[in-house]
């Protein structure tokens, strides 16, 4: 095999089908940001239509922005374009909360749904990202003794999908080994037992096509603020399948998910269609952020977008095991490309350290606690020069043993 | 009596305390704003800090902004800021959610923590703010049959109150009428009975000083958007009080109420402290809008604020009945200043319309169903002829019959 160069990369990007992408973000011109996968770059779009949002509408419009603006429906407008992402109905996505809060209210759905009689487990995956647990050990514990939380490891998952499961939850691609599960086939073994299952995109969605409606997936929730580019603790979206909308409760039955909040009556009655799930008023400035990012996505193709992530990933395997040889990095990450995200992960006893001597070298990554470090491709933005120049980074540090100088101990990153 | 004229308005402003700070806020030349219990305007210090966010912060330092600017604190540090404005200690109060869900996670909380036995009642207004009616609604539902919802008409609040109540839930300020409760002693009265209390804050906060502590109160949400002016959808806060903070569990136990949410680790540990009830990721933009919009409150004295306040909507009454006597509007706002918040609503059976028609004339208030008209009165940004205007405006229409030929039908507020 020959050994790849600098300029091999250079020559890649020239022929990089969506190398215009690049200039919708503000980028830093030094050092190299190989952390998308926790907070996307702003791009223009989304400076430009908070500025808007907030100098222009709140400014001028004040409280008749919420009709004259159509803020009331700003979370259905984008749930309908964020859907064809991740292969939904316009009417089955909308944007509310956080990830978390979107989880909690979804799962508990599912479960009173589904649930009864000997039917009563979750199945999810031990080491699945912590949120993902945490909200179901707190529903397991919130809605009684009928349910069962079953977090195994990730080989016994399947096996652990029977006739007593209720609800399955899984993320789609690990947050720190970018392991991806197959969705379609997934899906199908919870449904042949019976089961209801819930997929988090948050690793997913804006960094390959997602197909839930293929899929016949029933639930699932996703991160604004990650690939998508929709800025620090974006809103998140949710989806319910058509058929499952009557029959999915709302969880937390806020005036906002009543079939008219404006009548302001004493009664509760659920929305007919999707926006049940809304709670409380949504935030309208980060709606905005994911306004303007959403536009540039609007003009993406996702199958180009994937093409060129297992190109990215590949390139960065490649490259560390051809220039960091022998220093110690055990790669994570699945190496079949069908199996692996838009990530790429190595797991080093030093991973802290090592992180942050990259981050000092303006080569940002993140460090996932106990010991991996990992690197975010993020195909609208990440060029393959980017991933030479961050490999010759690491390099340098593992080579000259920078990282055992330098002494960080904050912890830097939010997933 | 004598009749009150503009110039004596104009005089009154002259001789306001507070009236340096209208020129924080961007406020419109022309018309008249009376819908701040709504949404407040937008102040030149959240336009800067949301300037900065986005363009400085999130353009420059992307995911390592979490650590460098304290984005990750920044929920704890507005909530330290706002304890001030509610008579709360600094490690009281945290910002998070929506007011919906976050008086989900405190009313289960309480739920779990004090019903028991009998104790299983929930007592709250029949009127109430649809949110608060509705969410309690929806967990009577989702937590069994233990637990009992009595919503009962405003007068009869009080009475119901009894040894078998778990919980009560109460709006301090009325979102329509205005009418305010006896927060020391309806707190009194609810903790001789062994209940714990909710307050709903969202039409008092900023309008008027709250004293929880003061008053003993257990746990207490409210809004962003209304008197702190913290933008569309703002994130909204919540109470506990230190003495309650073990006993209370998380509802929603997302990462980021975990003890040490960076550790990764596979099971859920609450935080010891007001961050148990914080769930996913926090939404940086909205909490740049309200950082912004506290720092204008962090110099204003919430005693001149309330002196203020207590004068214009004197003056709006006093100047609608002068003005507007015999065209069949009603007063509901009580009459006696200790009794009511710091907006003024009237009751006409064609309140909608003259809504519509006042805010063809640049005079926005409200308009809440069936037939209520509401006028938000926020003595940072409000003039007392700011009120004469109005009045006038509402004179007009009301003579003239100018109501009469509108033809409106799309609601447009939300409150």
């Amino acid at each position: 095999m020959t050994r790849l160069t600098q300029a091999d990369c250079a020559a890649l990007d020239q022929s990089d089908a969506l190398r215009e992408f690049r200039s919708e973000f503000i980028v830093s011109p030094e050092g190299v940001y190989l952390d998308g996968n926790s907070l996307g770059l702003l791009t223009h779009a989304a400076r430009d239509r908070v500025r808007t949002l907030v100098e222009q509408e709140w400014a001028t419009d004040a409280v008749q922005g919420w009709h004259k603006r159509d803020w009331v429906n700003l979370p259905e407008r984008l749930g309908a374009r964020l859907a064809r992402l991740v292969g939904a109905h316009a009417d089955e996505v909308t944007v509310a909360d956080s990830t978390s809060v979107n989880l909690f209210k979804l799962a508990v759905a599912c479960c009173r749904a589904n649930a009864s009689g000997k039917r009563r487990k979750i199945v999810t995956e031990l080491g699945n990202f912590p949120t993902d647990l945490y909200i179901l050990q707190g529903l397991t514990e919130l809605l009684g003794s009928n349910l069962e939380l079953c977090a195994v490891p990730r080989e016994q998952v399947l096996n652990t999908i029977d006739g007593d499961t209720a609800l399955v939850v899984l993320t789609h691609v690990h947050y720190k080994s970018a392991d991806m599960f197959d969705m379609p086939a997934v899906t199908r073994l919870a449904h042949e037992h019976g089961a209801l299952i819930l997929w988090d995109l948050c690793h997913s969605v804006g960094a390959l096509p997602v197909d839930l409606g293929g899929a016949g997936a029933d639930v699932a929730v996703g991160c604004g603020y990650k690939y998508l580019n929709g800025g620090p603790g974006a809103p998140a979206f949710l989806y319910v399948k058509r058929e499952l909308q009557q029959r999915l409760q709302p969880s937390i039955t806020g005036w906002m998910g009543h079939a008219n909040p404006f009548e302001f009556g004493d009664d509760y009655r659920p929305a007919a269609d999707i926006r049940r799930h809304r709670s409380g008023t949504p935030g309208i400035l980060g709606l905005a952020a994911l306004d303007g990012s959403l536009s540039v996505f609007d003009r993406v193709d996702m199958q180009a977008v994937r093409h060129k992530s297992v190109r990215l990933t590949e390139l960065f395997i490649e490259l560390v095991e051809q220039e960091c040889a022998g220093h110690g990095l055990s790669l994570v990450t699945p190496r079949d490309a069908a199996q692996r995200g838009s990530h790429v992960s190595f797991q080093h006893d030093n991973g802290y350290e090592i992180m942050r001597a990259l981050i000092a070298r303006n080569v940002v990554g993140d460090f996932r606690a106990p010991d991996v470090v990992r690197f975010g491709l993020t195909p609208l933005y990440t060029r393959h020069v980017d991933v030479w120049n961050a490999v010759a980074a690491l390099r340098e540090v593992l080579e000259t043993g920078a990282w055992q100088q330098a002494d960080y101990r904050i912890r830097l990153a939010v997933t």
